[in-house]
């Protein structure tokens, strides 16, 4: 059998045009696939921001799971943390450990991270192939204006909680996939892209970058990352239960199973939603709700922040609603 | 049981002095570990250099092995990638795959890590925290001054070739250790530190930045890496058999294993080793020589760029050298 060395598979399926940076994009990324290091180009008046996340088969994604897809979800949920920041995307790196050589599934890969690569202006600048479980680790960079970054701790009592999109979607997909289900049925079609293809929300997080007090994206859970912002604040934050958008798909579902709240569990607890929560001061409410609809992003106003060190949902009566589970624990 | 989620590891062993930048490299880390991402400010006259490497247990590393080790060989691979650019070494992100969370193997990884920092004054900016088979991919960022920066692409015909300190101890201990033999024997102990703390040339390449005209870390073996730099400079190279630096561990073994050449394959071809081979053109020899004994760093000359393509190795009649094989191939 032919040895295939990591030099031929990163020539092969990594450095080609399509995923490495183009003419344009060189002027910052003057070095990128090919030598020890790749090398940044930092524009003077900006900073960096960088982020790192790891899927791991049959953790993070059933290993059988279309390389593509798998792909496409690497990297949406790291350009999900740039969002978070107010970060412009400029250019990724990957570890990927492979158990095999499949020409079929490096192929479905690589074509699966063109196409983030194309619609977010972020390409590939180096990284590492290795032989071991089958395992995605990328870390993203992206480029910050100087006082203009999301940060988490920076929400003030008395300010307003505001989330993007509806909740619960990729909660549920993932709850599915865990009792052995597929999501590959024409009703679960909205299930499986908010599990395989989150869209992160990269302008809206550069739109918001300089008006937003405080930001974070969701992939813990609304309750767990707002208990973040909450921690790295100081402050308590209140929801209130109606105001929680929840996902259509989901309110169909747990209606048919009975569920009186309609996923109001799982659109606070489940983790893998790649929304932005957000916090803001009353007096630039009216200019976050204007960018968010030029850039036809929802927004809805969910809570507020108080003083205090707790995050609460209350009913319509004002009562505290008892959740099931305080989002996603990595190691339970 | 007490489910442990990614947040508490992260604060009771990766978040905390020691492991994070000091108040001095603050300036130029606004914000570490806990927020979406991590930011880095780039002083204006500078590139960022950044690498990434993965190490998977039982492939790179044995999963008993020591966790203090294990951490310091991580580091270090991938700080001989900014040696070899000739970058200052300025932060690193970490992501970490674990199948249980164990107190004392942490304790352990967290403390190699802190001395691997402390030496090389590189802190730990982020990461990552999963469930899953044992992997460690770390990526370095490092800051280079332009017009001095070590890359393959520019070896000329005419110009000398040398390598830094001596070669295939790490070799023989993969050797070694694949074949199921421990290397905590008294004289196996240079093998030892060989392969679990190889010496990143951190020095060495910020010394010889602006005055080698290419350089690579060999860390996929001698022959292997020059090829690179063969192949990307459009170049030939011919080492001196006579003149590559073996270590004396290895010509011992080697000896009383009956091999004439005394380990001469093995210090051409074994991977894992991360000393630099450089290119230099003859009038800038002299202060090459004299940067490398200022730091203390051997350097031995072994060959010279030629026209051509391949990298050859002739004994001392000019015959070439047969090669058993070249270098690491990471899929065979």
């Amino acid at each position: 059998m032919l040895a295939i060395s990591e030099f031929d598979l990163i020539k092969d399926y990594f450095n080609k045009s399509g995923l490495i940076p183009t003419t344009e994009q060189s002027a910052r990324i003057p070095l990128g696939i090919g030598d020890d290091c790749a090398v940044i180009d930092l524009p003077p008046e900006r900073l960096l921001a960088v982020s790192m996340d790891t899927l791991v088969a049959d953790v993070h994604f059933p290993a059988k799971a279309d390389s593509g897809l798998i792909a496409q979800r690497a990297l949406a949920v790291n350009l999900s943390d740039l969002a978070a920041m107010g970060a412009e995307p400029l250019a990724f790196t990957l570890a990927l450990s492979l158990p095999k050589v499949e020409e079929a599934w490096l192929q479905g890969f690589s074509l699966g991270l063109e196409q983030m690569i194309q619609k977010y202006r972020c390409p590939l600048i180096g990284g590492d192939i290795t032989k071991g479980p089958l395992s995605i680790t990328i870390q993203v960079h992206g480029l910050l204006e100087r006082g203009k970054i999301l940060r988490r701790d920076s929400a003030r009592p008395g300010e307003l909680v505001y989330v993007s999109g509806e909740l619960g979607a990729a909660g549920l997909a993932v709850s599915l996939l865990g009792n052995g289900m597929s999501l590959d049925k024409p009703d679960t079609k909205e299930l499986h892209s908010a599990y395989y293809q989150p869209v992160p929300r990269v302008i809206l997080g550069q739109s918001i970058a300089g008006i937003a007090s405080a930001a974070i994206d969701i992939s813990d859970g609304l309750m767990a990352d707002l208990g973040h912002i909450a921690e790295q604040s100081g402050v308590g934050i209140v929801l209130n239960a109606k105001a929680i958008p929840i996902s259509k798909a989901v309110k169909n579902f747990m209606g048919a199973m009975g569920d009186k709240s309609k996923g109001l569990n799982l659109a606070l607890t489940a983790g893998d939603e790649y929304e932005l929560a957000l916090t803001v001061a009353e007096d630039q409410q009216e200019e976050l709700q204007q960018k968010a609809a030029e850039i036809n992003v929802p927004l809805t106003l969910i809570g507020r922040v108080v003083k205090g060190s707790r995050v609460k949902c209350l009913d319509s009566d004002g009562r505290e609603i008892d959740i099931k589970n305080s989002g996603y624990r990595h190691f339970s």
